[in-house]
Formats: structure tokens, sequence, C-alpha cells
């Protein structure tokens, strides 16, 4: 987990910063990859240039070379770049080999049975959860795949879960509701609590009328690897006080704790 | 879609060639993630280094650099590196900006609705049919999700559609079931009879009990840019005479049209 520790130290989003042994071409790349990824999904050749700061030729040989492997690939008309299909199996063949998310997926079924809600596996990537898993609410209603998503540390209950039991730096504190917690000293004293309870909740911190409860998964030596959680809406997650259904937390603890023993983690 | 073409011609499967004006270390960074993806999904540094017929010490940059922005981790215990998270965001904000797919999405649940089939809808990647969209059977049974999955082109009606109208070498004709089409000459008449057809079928080539049927979907100027196709049980795909029944074949050909239009193509 060290590159995940690296990535939650890194302040800027297209920050290149080559580290001594390091090949500066390939950290250049992935940083075009990511541009790609967080815009409007396709940029031109000038624009990358100038938000990288680096000169047109330059961008130019990196960009058909990413593209001469498929990790890019040109629009024919405008000319702009966007990613590239060879991405795309990289990223499931990477859900392939993750041990937290083939470990988690038979929990991850009987907790969205039981508690009647969809449920998410969620892991630390460049200071955001990243989704790994994600099992949809049982019925028939549309539901879209959140598998590869990035949310928000502090507006949610699978990132409060992260964030307390890391030591990271504090992620950048947007709003999303009137809820979101967006000061560092009150976001702390959660976390604390967070800590002291065992799991997390967001009650309508991200999404107006959505709340969410999660807890850690442990991995080998009791280090948090994760975080399961079930989120839906807040009149069925929160009781009359608006707090979330003992019962539910329950059901999250048992999921998380279950998942832990089989990545090896000892009470 | 030239970085697609590019890859069909690419025969060996973890060959660098420097191509004129591009990055070498990106093309072996890309190498080492495509070995890391097709493998058993871990290995070690020496493993790695002699299959690229690179030195270690190279090899090693290479990884670190990976590491360092995420695209591969390091097994804590073993030494042993794995593909990373990274590219699984990377992987699937390439799902939301691909075009095929999402024009593709509202035409896959009817065509499913309709036809009570599984509906997938595929490119080409490296001499194979990449999964870009997959809409379950309707029903409750278990399925796995097969986005990023990569299919046999040979031995699959969508891989059958793209192979006829698409001037590429033959990919390795490998046999899977008694009925996997192997011979060049007998695939090369089956491709032609394709493109007088306007559609394929696959009929237990790629796995006993299970058929196909699928068609082209086109893009700006009529080039075919991908497949749309229905799956399931050959006793349900096919009729009494072991040929796909007529009504669902009409059903796939009107999605391929449908979603053809959408893209652009001109009849």
């Amino acid at each position: 987990m060290s590159n995940i520790e690296r990535f939650l130290s890194v302040t800027g989003r297209h920050n290149i910063r080559n580290v001594p042994g390091t090949v500066q071409s390939i950290e250049r790349a992935a940083a075009i990859l990511r541009m790609l990824a967080g815009g409007p999904g396709h940029l031109g050749l000038a624009e990358i240039a100038r938000s990288l700061d680096l000169a047109k030729g330059t961008v130019h040989g990196i960009l058909r070379t990413l593209q001469g492997v498929g990790f890019v690939e040109q629009d024919r008309s405008s000319g702009h770049y966007q990613l590239g299909a060879a991405l795309l199996h990289l990223g499931t063949s990477y859900l392939d080999i993750n041990e937290l998310r083939s470990r988690s997926i038979n929990w991850a079924d009987p907790l969205a049975a039981r508690s009647g809600e969809a449920v998410r596996i969620g892991t630390v990537l460049e200071g955001k959860v990243l989704v790994v898993h994600h099992v949809f609410r049982p019925d028939d209603t549309f539901q879209t795949l959140d598998i590869g998503t990035l949310l928000p540390l502090h507006a949610t209950a699978l990132g409060k879960v992260l964030l307390a039991y890391r030591t990271a730096p504090l992620p950048d504190l947007e709003r999303f509701t009137h809820r979101t917690v967006t000061a560092p000293a009150r976001l702390a004293t959660d976390l604390a609590g967070v800590r002291e309870a065992g799991w997390a909740a967001d009650i309508e911190e991200l999404t107006v009328g959505q709340a969410a409860v999660a807890a850690p998964i442990r991995g080998y030596g009791g280090l948090v690897v994760g975080a399961i959680g079930v989120s839906g809406l807040v009149e069925r997650i929160c009781d009359s006080h608006y707090r979330p259904h003992p019962r539910l937390v329950g059901y999250v603890r048992d999921a998380a704790r279950a998942v832990s023993r089989d990545l090896g983690a000892t009470r």
C-alpha cells in the first residue's frame, strides 16, 4: 500500500515530480492519462502541453507512444486525444487480481441481501475513495455501476473510515451539501469518533436524501486496507432520530469483520 | 482506430518495437503492464526482465516509476509486482468517454428485454474482442460482468463480425471446442458468408452449450467500429435445425442499425 500513501502525499493533481531513480517520461505519460481521465474526456495537444508546462514536441512524442500502445486514442475529426481501450482491459484485470475485492465479494452479496441496500467496497487512491466493488440494492430499480468511481474521502462513510485509520494529510474539504463537514477541526473530531465507535456514517453529506454507513476492512497485521458499507435513501438508512439503524450498523460491522478475517487480520 | 489496427499487426504478445519518434521507456512500461494483465496476476522482477530481455536495473526503474504513479503495486511479503488501483479508475474513465458504448447503451437494454438473452458490445483490441458493454440476461440467475474481458475473434459471433469487416491478419486460431473453426480457409469462407448475410453466429464454438448472434455497428463513413450481439444457451438461441432463430437475428440486426444511425453512419 506504500504507493497509495505516496498518492495521498501528492497535493497537486497534475503535479509531476521526478523522484530519483524513476523514469521521467513514464511519470509524464501517467500525468497525461490522469488529465484525460479527470477532464472533459478529450483534450488537444496545446492544452495538454500548457497544463503540464512542457514543450509541445515533448508531449506529442508521449501521446504518439501512448497511442501506439492503445492507452490513448485520437479523434479523427478534432485531432483531440482521449483515453484508449487498452486501459479498460488493464483496469478490469486489476479487479481480477485485487485481493481486497476478491475476498470481499463473498460477503458483499449477503450484506446487500440482509440490509436491502446497495453495498460498496472502497480503498484510497489519489486522496479519494476508489470503489472496487459495488452490489446493487436488491430491487428492480435502475442503478448505475460505481466500480472505478472516485468519491470524496471527507463526505462519505467509506472515506471517513479510510481517513480515520490512516495517517495522511487532510484532503481538500469541498462542500457538496449544507451538511458536508468542511471545517478541519470538526472533521478531526468526527474521525476520532469513528475510531472510537469502529464505524462511520455520512448523512446527506455528499447527496441530499442519501445516507451511508461503513466499517473498516483490516488486512494482514491489522492495517486498515479498505472499507465496506451500505448506502441508500436517508429514510431507510436512518431512524426517526436521524441516526443510522443499529441493526444496519451491526450488519456492516459483521461483514467488515468477516472480510478482515479472510484477509488474514487477527483480532 | 489506427492504434487498433496497429495492435492487430503486432504478432508477439510482449514484443516491444520502438517506432521512430516514440518514447521507448513508455513502450516498455506498457509491455510490463500487459504482461501483468495477461499472466498469473503477479510477477517477480527477474521474471519480467527475462521475458522482456532487458537488464534488471532498467526494469526496476520502470517498475518503481509505475509504482509511484499507482499503475503497479508491490506485494509486501513476496516482493512481486501486480497491477495497481490507478488503472481501474483510468479503465472506467475510458468507458465514460467511449462513444461506441454510450451510444449503444440505449439500444442494449431493449435488445436484452426483447430477446430475453444477455447482450454484449465489443470492439477490437490486440487481436481480441474487447467487451465494452454487457447487459445481463433479464432473469435472476447469477451472472458475471464481462466488461473489459478479451474474447477470441475467431470463436465468437462478435469477433467474426469484427474480422469479416476489417482487413487484418488472421489471429491465432486456438481450438476451444470440437466446433471451433481452426482452419484458415474454412474461417475465410465463414467470414465471406458473414459479409454476405450481414450477421454472424457462433454455435458452441467457444463454449459447449452456448451460442451467440452478432451484427456490425458502423460509425461515421460506414466503417465497422464494433459489434453487438446476444448470447445464451444453444437451445434458446437456436431452432431445431441448430440454426439461430430468425426472430433473434432480426432483433440483433435492428439494434445494430439503430446504434449505427446514432453514431452517424449513413445507409
